[in-house]
């Protein structure tokens, strides 16, 4: 019923799991529609980049839009490689980010999840919201095939 | 004499000694102007985010324009952190962009400055010119205050 006044929110991602997570969280406030754009990736502080990107996405969409964008931070290196770490892992692999923190012992690390939001407006400021898993870079163990998760062990689990 | 008739050409640059260089190299053919705009650094492979910037630059100014960029890049990360280099040097100082090689045998490096020229016309293709300085990640030492000039010796050099 409710469904037909529902606002459309396009969210741009890639990410299967994100898009699940993210239409039951606003099933009551918006309909999410997922939807590939080609968005430029600044180079900046993790909150710039993602307010920057949902700004273009804006200027595509002329509506509401839900960005969301992934930073892998090593907290021995201030925070990086934080939102670089796409081009860390094709290049150097999980086994490569382990040993960029051989001469440090603190192996703490963060998983941080920025979502980004426009109401489509220009003029509105866009929104950020942050999710933050806390854990330790491990030398690389379990199923190779997705990103950074063999060499990331998040707090209070024994398996990456 | 030649001057009157010879055309303007806009450096976006910081670098003031790299647009005394240009200014000589180029003073046949242009009267070389620095300006100061602020451009949108991308994340991408160097030659990418060169034309990228180069194109925004072309777009403000719409008449010739240069701009430039310098990457450092490890050989043993595949070329890291190249183009992210400002935020390593800001987050890790030069002590730490040695650390991060530690695990690492080959220390080789070079310095990867990249040209882009724009006629100013969004139709033509922007044009690539790179300089490339060989050398070694080494311990910091020398004056501390300019950027990652501490840890890097070029080769057949015996300071940094």
């Amino acid at each position: 019923m409710s469904s037909s006044i529902q606002k459309q929110l396009i969210f741009v991602t890639g990410n299967v799991n994100k898009l699940k997570e993210i239409k039951e969280i606003l099933s009551d406030t918006f309909t999410v529609v997922s939807r590939k754009i080609d968005l430029p990736e600044f180079q900046d502080e993790p909150d710039n980049i993602s307010a920057a990107k949902c700004r273009e996405a804006a200027k595509h969409i002329k509506g509401p839009v839900l960005t969301e964008d992934t930073c892998l931070c090593f907290n021995a290196l201030d925070g990086l490689p934080g939102p670089y770490i796409k081009w860390f892992l094709k290049k150097l692999g999980p086994s490569g980010l382990y040993k960029l923190l051989t001469a440090w012992e603190d192996k703490s690390a963060y998983a941080l999840c920025t979502f980004a939001y426009s109401t489509g407006n220009p003029d509105d400021p866009v929104k950020l919201f942050h999710g933050k898993t806390t854990g330790t870079i491990v030398p690389p163990r379990g199923p190779p095939d997705f990103g950074w998760d063999p060499c990331f062990q998040p707090d209070g689990f024994e398996q990456t």
